[in-house]
């Protein structure tokens, strides 16, 4: 298998960081960089691939090709379910998919959408909203002010255990240094302790 | 069990769709209205079931509330697999998943946008972007393109069986009538004779 991404943008990092967490070694799978800022990922070619042209796409031997980040994590959790990162009974499941969807939408959706509209970075592609970005990055701290109560009770985003939604909202969080959006020390010291428990883990840097 | 909703906004209504899909019997289902337009959803009381303040969420006997429209599919889903609506091998899995997310991202988040953003529905509680709303409805109508092209090879949105990328896509363009955005009858008259299809389905009128 081959995966295409682009190493220093967000969705990529959160499946290289699913996959060594299942214990897969990310030095033997092959990744083509797809420089999206230079807008590889809009070529004919790479439309072949995902038509929607996002990456991270994974790439089979048979030449099928998934894409969307979290279709990528179900296809590696379903062939091998150890360590559940999506949960294991009914009720586990549904409580990190909600989980893992707060944080899409109310954390690495308004950051990503703070990103673009208030840096212009693909403005060659769509139209920039400068005004929409900053009530985006407000929305991103509120969540991050919930963040913290919520952190204060449990020591994972989904409860006890390790999951997906933590991928993606440590992931989140440390993408958003690129508009210098960060945790303060004083109003958001259990996200950062938990920050820190996560950037531990081996996974955390590949 | 109770699903706390409000009947005529689309989320809830794809896990109506689902459920009845699942042989669920929707009227055996006890239902609170949350009416959102008066905000219903954002009291205190509400917030206690889903801090993010959304519907549906699903509560079960026990007290435990599950929000996020697909972690209650999932729910479902894991409780009682058959019919599959969110697939059966590792492939399926992730094949669905990622229809699904191109579904919600493509066209349900930007049709949400360019209702938000044209119409101020919520102005009472968030920041209203006009121009924005009307680049999110461009944004919709490019997947709806897109989408016509894709259903002329395959009878439902991810492939030979019907799923919930199918239930999230036609809950999506019914939900569009609000603003006035539909298929066209020449340039999407294969997702129009699909949506016809989809539409015929008992689970599409609960």
């Amino acid at each position: 298998m081959k995966l295409y991404e682009f190493a220093r943008a967000p969705n990529p990092r959160r499946v290289r960081f699913f996959m060594a967490e299942k214990g897969i070694d990310l030095a033997t799978i092959e990744r083509p960089q797809i420089d999206i800022a230079a807008g590889e990922n809009l070529s004919e070619a790479f439309r072949q691939k995902n038509p929607m042209g996002g990456v991270p796409v994974l790439e089979l031997d048979d030449g099928t090709c998934i894409s969307e980040t979290m279709a990528i994590c179900r296809y590696f959790e379903a062939i091998d379910p150890t360590p559940a990162l999506l949960g294991s009974t009914a009720l586990e499941q549904a409580t990190i998919e909600m989980w893992n969807r707060r944080m899409e939408f109310n954390l690495l959706l308004p950051i990503a959408m703070a990103f673009r509209h208030t840096t212009g970075h693909f403005a060659d592609r769509e139209t920039v909203f400068p005004e929409y970005g900053k009530d985006s990055a407000e929305n991103a701290l509120k969540t991050l002010n919930f963040l913290d109560t919520h952190l204060a009770k449990q020591p994972f985003i989904a409860g006890k255990a390790f999951s997906v939604a933590d991928i993606t909202a440590v992931v989140s969080i440390d993408f958003a240094r690129i508009i210098k959006f960060r945790p303060d020390a004083e109003q958001h010291a259990n996200v950062l302790a938990w920050h820190t428990r996560i950037s531990e883990r081996a996974a955390a840097s590949v």
